[in-house]
């Protein structure tokens, strides 16, 4: 059940009480890392498995979502299921939750419950407001993180009252959550296991409001000192011009930034506009800025005329920063994924070929495709070899 | 220099050769979780400094952004500089940069010159497009990441061709590269310095694209299998119904999640439409989304005669999942961000009161307050303290 030898997480053994999103999408990056991840599901699986499209019963997403971890199935409402967490926890390294606050507690695996049964056992539990505090009882959907974390009320376009700030459009409050629990669980067997270390199995508290607010970069400091409050500005920027996301052809979207003097003069030409790079109202980036509306118009103009994919090889041989925004046939078939091999095809025995995106960090000496070591298994698929495994190492269960 | 006892990497010893936002962002979360980070500077510092609202001459932001680091100044391109460089790796544990893939081998500081000074050197890259592959040399602006990676095409409302889809309003891609980075440095130093480890000193590669692309879900899975490509939804989702986000009487809007059947006859008796809790055009979730434009212009109806707030106050009266769209007066004022210390008012000597993000983990034992152990320092404010502790250490530099 090891990993290739290479992988930095080779030995690390993970225990996931886990659901849907933020505490799965932690294990599987600790999987990718080479981690051992023991998934418990109930007897009817992680209900995320129900989620999006299916083939021959199997949720095509959880080849992915669950690659590399071993999945077995506890009534964890039963003594034996009870008595098997916490014999799993025993021989772990970590345990990664996201139940709601206080319901592992009234399952009798609570920390201290946990920590009985192996003190050095690290803990990362994950919930939408975090384990105290006044709105810790509140259920967190996915879309209160993003709400509360004060991210959606920067995606939007100013001054737009009738159609409300879109949705980031992922799960994005999860899945930075799910990021600071597998950053925290790295950083705590580090301090436990080095020469030297502590030994002790911390408690860590990862909340999906925090983990977006901890993106708001220098608005919190600025508020406090000039009562300063951060409006959105759509796809433009203010101090910045011409920078934005203009409509093609074909009903996409490029981006294109064009702001610095150097590359403001080679996109005039480009867009069949020359004049406008001589012109002194936009000589200067604050000059523009002034007059974007003009310029705005200007390339727009032109980037109606082309589908989205034209206009980008057009900017690109001007050597103009743009971007069409991907989709994810754009992604998927593009030649720098391919060549980076951030897009796989993995041979998945439930389902065939399957696209895999790789790991998010590439190491040295380790090919991406490597890192998937299996794809999402079916329910259960390992309750024959960890039990038995647990029965033999411990003895009789 | 060393953080207080207690903090998980309290030993690590980071170098930091970075500017602006994701490798200063990987250092200050490794930081934050107690690593000693001695962030490397030109001699007039990271531009970053220059970013945003300043007082007395220094960056708010820069208080947060380079919290609990010692800042040097060395000019890299003197054979001066390169050589302290490299004295500070040879005592460090890892490297976080993100110069342009090509500019540290330029300068004499590639993986293989800090190797030869120090080979247990974890050594993390981080680059708009990674350090190969056809789009390598490209310059990476923020945008792209969210472009090129999938979730700009996502954040936006479906069908509607004359707005362009917003930005994120934060600098996500960087933000998320930055969180990998750190993940999988104290990923390899745990790899590194475990009993039995491997003492390697390994080299990681993250990008931008790479890490808005890991979060794009079953889309790519999906797409492979079927051919899908998944569309923006805007505020609403497809499956559920009524979720959306509504406009309020102050201009400000609320997200309401009011789609499970329960809620779904809480939620119209509180917005005063009892009757629309029993209509049988409304008894599914399946038929609420076919009907989905009636419920939203009755919600829309109600919440437009309130401020948020009060709208927001009125549905938790009745127990229904929502949130307004918090604004960062909203997130510094709010009860719940304060008895979690998620918002703390610390000392900067440099400025006064400043506000700051705790740590998006918490840690058992461990109070939010205490992990900030300075504020972001002036440029090159340490360069006496640890340039005479590294010629003490190493006898004469």
């Amino acid at each position: 059940m090891s990993a290739p030898k290479g992988l930095p997480l080779d030995g690390l053994k993970i225990v996931e009480l886990g659901h849907y999103i933020a505490a799965p999408f932690a294990t599987r990056l600790l999987a990718d890392l080479g981690a051992e991840v023991i998934k418990v599901e109930p007897p009817d699986g992680d209900p995320v498995r129900g989620w999006g499209s299916q083939k021959d019963g199997h949720a095509v997403w959880f080849s992915v979502h669950g690659r590399n971890k071993l999945s077995v199935t506890l009534d964890l409402k039963s003594a034996e299921g009870k008595k098997r967490a916490l014999q799993l926890a025993k021989r772990a390294d970590a345990l990664v939750e996201n139940f709601r606050p206080g319901q592992l507690e009234r399952l009798g695996l609570g920390p201290e419950a946990l920590h009985a049964a192996n003190p050095r056992l690290v803990i990362a539990r994950i919930s939408g407001y975090g384990q105290d505090g006044p709105y810790r009882d509140k259920p967190a959907f996915g879309a209160i993180g993003e709400a509360k974390g004060g991210l959606r009320h920067l995606t939007a376009n100013p001054g737009q009252t009738e159609l409300p700030p879109p949705r980031c459009g992922v799960s994005i409050s999860d899945d930075l959550a799910g990021m600071y629990a597998a950053m925290a669980v790295a950083s705590a067997c580090w301090g436990r296991d080095r020469p030297g270390g502590d030994g002790r199995g911390r408690v860590i508290d990862v909340d999906l409001v925090s983990s977006v607010f901890s993106l708001m970069e220098g608005m919190l400091p600025e508020y406090g000192m000039f009562g300063w409050v951060r409006q959105p500005q759509g796809a433009a920027l203010k101090t910045a011009a011409p920078t934005n996301t203009y409509p093609c052809a074909d009903g996409k979207w490029l981006c294109i930034a064009g702001n610095s003097d150097l590359i403001f003069r080679r996109l005039m030409p480009a867009i069949g506009r020359p004049e406008l790079a001589e012109d002194p109202r936009f000589a200067t980036n604050g000059l523009r800025c002034a007059n974007v509306e003009e310029l705005d118009a200007a390339i727009a103009a032109w980037t109606r005329t082309l589908p989205a994919a034209e206009a980008e090889a057009a900017l690109e041989k001007a050597d103009v920063p743009c971007s069409r925004l991907y989709d994810i046939r754009d992604c998927a078939e593009d030649p720098h994924f391919h060549a980076r091999q951030t897009v796989m095809r993995v041979e998945d025995p439930l389902l065939g070929p399957v696209l895999h995106p790789a790991a998010p960090f590439r190491l040295d000496g380790v090919e991406p495709p490597s890192m998937v070591r299996w794809t999402g298994p079916a329910v259960g698929a390992h309750n024959d070899l960890v039990f038995r495994e647990l029965l033999a190492g411990e003895g009789g269960a």
